[in-house]
């Protein structure tokens, strides 16, 4: 099967103009197949602010009313996904930016209400994913640029987590190509130490990491995306690596921490 | 050759939430091979408002410096153009939403210093159009929702006037499709009368334009559409036809203006 690198750029690296530039460079330059995915940043918040919208966040997951749906339409799936495309057409890779509502990509559904109403927050099925129109905008020598919106086929967008759709999207392409996901984020990877950047753990297995949870060394937000992970490379993603942008740099020894069964 | 619909819609029929989902569902129901292309409304000019840049324009052109470009990609590609790709999905319609610069469908130029500065405005050369990808969305069943913004292929997106966007596709696939291109905006159609919407111009040739251009009765923003048409039917474009929300309706019995060589 032909390789395809999937990397996934957070936040943290699009509001920082220089570790962007430094990416977008390393991603255009890949040999590979490839599809970026992006999260969203600052800049709907700032924006939110701007018009007077509060930002809402429970648990460290936004609250997506009809105003907030509108403005992160505006800045992830305008602003930042064509920004993106258009730097990496400069640098000749043929870049196509899309939303999982283009050509029914990405059906989601409404998070149902529990104990808290998100709002319009996609879930994603898995299975439900449109492989086949993606291996066509693939095969069709694109480079597929997702932003983090999703739809619900009725005819409502639908603001969806970056990293699931990461996951979701290697799965979904693993009976395809032999898939590599990146998660690109500002650390230089998994730490043993949270304060020392050169603490990366190079090797992680589901052993090791029920070891670090027990001990506490990992913990909090990296839990989910380890979770996150293992579950992906159970579904036939052939390899996943949690890196910094750093690690795009050939000449850089930081490799950032691979994640293995 | 299999027939190819491009329906351009303007800012009048966006802003009017009735009119403009009439036109959706019509569009949606076109058996042929489609594209859509959208205008901007005034969406993006109340955003500018509410941010505090005052849109500046001359002889109806805007003028689009930094700020208003990221507004207006915002609005174009983001809000408006994933809104209409998730109405159209909701009714079957496997749409999906693009600007110029994704795949490079649409390089473009900035557009020169005379005697104006236009800022980030994009001119288009049709013979760079990429009529193949664009072919191969098509033929993948995929019906594109073109926005109206393209780029230099040098890491600036431009904005760019959404009718030349449509003639310039239509000639560009005019070798590839039987092209019926259709302009639809708020008016029943080229009017002999401007206050009488029931005047509408069944059928206007390139001599009966100059007879009505020197007679006064067709002027100002209608001419340089008409230029336009004129030139896109001399350039292979099967047929032109110019015509308000109503013609969309298959019992109503308004057809617009259709323009013939």
């Amino acid at each position: 099967m032909a390789h395809l690198t999937i990397l996934k750029i957070g936040g943290n690296v699009l509001d920082n103009a220089i570790l962007l530039n430094s990416v977008i460079n390393s991603f255009a330059s890949l040999k590979d197949k490839k599809i970026l995915i992006h999260g969203g940043g600052k800049i709907a918040n700032v924006l939110m602010k701007q018009l007077g919208v509060e930002p809402k966040m429970v648990d460290g997951r936004r609250i997506t009313d009809e105003k907030t749906l509108e403005i992160v339409t505006m800045v992830y799936a305008g602003w930042i996904n064509k920004s993106l495309v258009c730097q990496l057409q400069a640098l000749n890779c043929n870049a196509f930016g899309l939303t999982g509502a283009d050509g029914n990509i990405i059906p989601a559904v409404k998070r149902p209400v529990k104990d808290i109403d998100y709002g319009f927050v996609g879930d994603i099925d898995t299975s439900a994913i449109n492989a086949s129109a993606m291996c066509g905008l693939i095969e069709q020598k694109l480079v597929p640029v997702l932003a983090p919106i999703t739809h619900d086929k009725q005819g409502s967008l639908l603001n969806t987590n970056a990293d699931t759709i990461a996951s979701s999207m290697a799965i979904a392409l693993a009976s395809h190509y032999n898939v590599k996901l990146i998660y690109c984020f500002e650390k230089n990877g998994v730490l043993s130490n949270p304060d020392d950047e050169a603490s990366v753990i190079n090797r992680i297995s589901e052993q090791d990491l029920n070891n670090y949870k027990s001990k506490g060394v990992i913990h909090s937000g990296m839990i989910p995306k380890l979770d996150n992970a293992f579950a992906a490379l159970k579904s036939g993603v052939a390899e996943i690596v949690i890196c910094g942008p750093q690690a795009f740099q050939a000449e850089n020894a930081i490799k950032g921490t691979t994640i293995t069964l």
